[in-house]
């Protein structure tokens, strides 16, 4: 993984960091690790590129847990989006990707494991403010709640 | 829906928003009623989360009008993406959606409606000009036309 | 294809470009165009509207080359994301895109061509900084360079 930040900084304006990963680097434990070693508290996640292999998720309402999706070839990231807030304390990553396949046909989900290969081009735009999750036992997750957010 | 208004204010530099939907909300309603709430004249709309249920559409050039994709069942928002332009002297919101179904094969198109379960997380991002959109009778639709927009 | 420049200029901020492409246009070539002309060295692109037709590409490891998936039919362009940095001494975009189908289902990969019609929406975000692409000859591909590029 390579990064740089770019946009302004040392204001409160939104500052903006590029980050490439390499061949083999996990997406979501890679990002996990540089939005807590920066600090992020509020940001939006974008990036294109490609997995050797994927995990996606789909949310199982009556069993409150995700199932679990293998794509289990080379796939093109299309579309990976998503966000960071805080949660437990510490920063959170929440994305979804849709992945394409070799026929040109794709499959999608909630992001859970994602294998580069070659490379994954990550933007994350930085807030001023923080975003915090709340435990919502109703929906056994925990949900971005505004109003728990400071900034 | 909860939201709050974070970046820079008071200023000519972008702001942005992050809305967050509840259970139950109608994403296409709720985010066109916010738009002329705030009063918004351009801005660009993304968002990731899950419905429990969606309508989308795809473009029928023959006769000059959407047909309608019925997805009756929870799925997750993989990617929404659009804009808000002024037509017909309002905020017009114009979003376009990926959904991942529970095997994680998807369907998309032009949202036309979306019930939230459990949350959206909608990021829209203000510009200070203002997009304004005209009716285009050769195609049947209002398209944002830069040459008739101020700012 | 038409455009204005707005957010903010002249300083060290982000500023972003709102493109409408016409009937007819292939974006690929607008785009790619458009941010020689404008001088873009390190820009992040987005997009929504419709294709009458569009070439989408699958990164084949073994081959080293993308194979190529044709879509020859009218689709929503759901999702365009990606970005435009220097490579051979030019602005070089790289996006991804899905398509939405009139069944509502999907294809999508690297976008090697897209036919407008009737539009496509653009948001092209520039960065003061610049990216730079070095190529990879383990890989096969030119990729975006951190640590190669200034700013």
């Amino acid at each position: 993984m390579q990064w740089k930040k770019v946009g302004s900084t040392g204001s409160a304006d939104v500052s903006a960091y590029v980050i490439v990963l390499d061949p083999g680097d996990e997406a979501i434990a890679t990002l996990s690790e540089f939005s807590r070693r920066e600090g992020l508290s509020a940001a939006q996640v974008t990036a294109i590129g490609a997995f050797e292999g994927a995990t996606v998720g789909w949310y199982d309402r009556r069993r409150r847990q995700y199932r679990r999706i293998v794509v289990d070839e080379q796939c093109e990231v299309l579309s990976l989006a998503g966000d960071v807030a805080i949660g437990d304390e510490e920063p959170q990553l929440h994305v979804h990707a849709v992945l394409g396949l070799a026929d040109g046909s794709t499959r999608g989900g909630h992001l859970l494991e994602g294998r580069v290969w070659p490379t994954l081009e990550v933007i994350i735009r930085e807030s001023p403010a923080e975003l915090r999750k709340t435990f919502r036992p109703e929906v056994g997750l925990a949900l971005i709640d505004p109003r728990a957010s400071d900034g």
